[in-house]
């Protein structure tokens, strides 16, 4: 049984502390699992990922960058992704197709279709199984990545509120069109709490998978 | 009076070459002239094709070198192709939209359907007016550079010569299918004869562009 399995979210949703606690559950159920977040330590994927990140490059455009994310994601996907999933490893995917969907997509105007275009071709067919979205107001978000003194400011901290708010408003749309495979998950609770709530919703999934496929 | 004319063809074509040519029969004619070849030292562009062409990046995927080069290609255009086009200049391009379609769309075996609409995603409206395609047989072509011990080796040349025969076929398969922008230059003549010949296609090319405009 292998799935690919995406977390999402805006800034400061808390998912990524969340991964951790789903990747020790799924552990201790037997299952073999990989967590990982694109770059992921992939070299050329981690070469992309500089240039994006790059704090000089303020005259990056939006699309450059759209098909930066969906290089990186590529090469991410067939070096960490495809070899897990074939040795039949559950994947979790800290941020995947759907964050350049509402980030590039719809925050920055680029258009969720065409946006969806450049990334099919990056992905191909392996559109994630499953999807746990995240949901937090950006002002709680951001001041909860304010507090973490350990973490990095980069080019993307310094988006305005406003943006913020429309990437939230983009991952709801993409809600509502594939509920189905995507779940919602109330991000502005305790970590404990939203662990809970993440962890059951994976877990039937998981569940509801087994039995169709027996 | 502003064009987008892009150079296309595969290795030793003389296309560099002939463009300095083209570049002074034109500045003569009195025409404003900017000669570009992506990434052209736009710095962000520079640093993808720093990526692509890294030697050490033998685990490059086909798709994600694709993507790559449609982002180095959007940088370009948006920093150094659109503002001369705005400017009323004409624009001569070394390479454009068409190799990516003949080398990773077609040699690669990538599909010219599915790189093409990367590319379109990082081009917009700006399809090259007319294309100069350089046409020669891959054996004098990759013989002429091997001749020339200025010119680095980098991981694009050390393709296979069928790799070549396919580029030539894909680029054919283009011009069949657009004649009215791509018009076929016979490189495989001296550089002074395939020069008369690029200049009579451009300059036939501007004076038609100019009746219809009158």
């Amino acid at each position: 049984m292998s799935y690919l399995i995406s977390l999402e979210g805006g800034e400061g949703s808390g998912k990524s502390t969340v991964l951790r606690h789903l990747e020790n559950a799924l552990k201790e159920k037997g299952f073999s699992v990989v967590c990982t977040r694109e770059p992921g330590g992939i070299e050329i994927a981690e070469q992309i990922r500089t240039v994006i990140l790059d704090r000089n490059n303020v005259k990056m455009d939006a699309r450059t960058e759209a098909l930066l994310y969906a290089a990186a994601r590529r090469q991410h996907l067939v070096e960490k992704v495809i070899p897990a999933l074939e040795a039949g490893t559950i994947v979790l995917c800290d941020r995947y197709i759907d964050s350049s969907l509402a980030y590039q997509g719809y925050a920055r105007g680029l258009g969720m279709e065409e946006v969806f275009s450049i990334n099919k071709f990056a992905i191909d067919e392996y559109m994630p199984d499953m999807t746990l979205y995240f949901d937090v107001n950006p002002e709680i978000g951001l001041a909860r990545i304010e507090k973490d003194s350990k973490r990095e400011i980069n080019r993307l901290d310094e988006e305005s509120l406003n943006f913020h708010y429309k990437v939230r408003e983009g991952y709801l749309l993409l809600l509502s069109r594939d509920p189905e495979r995507m779940r919602l998950v109330n991000a502005e609770n305790d970590v404990e709490e939203v662990f809970t709530d993440a962890w059951e919703t994976l877990e039937r999934y998981i569940q509801e998978r087994q039995r169709t496929a027996d």
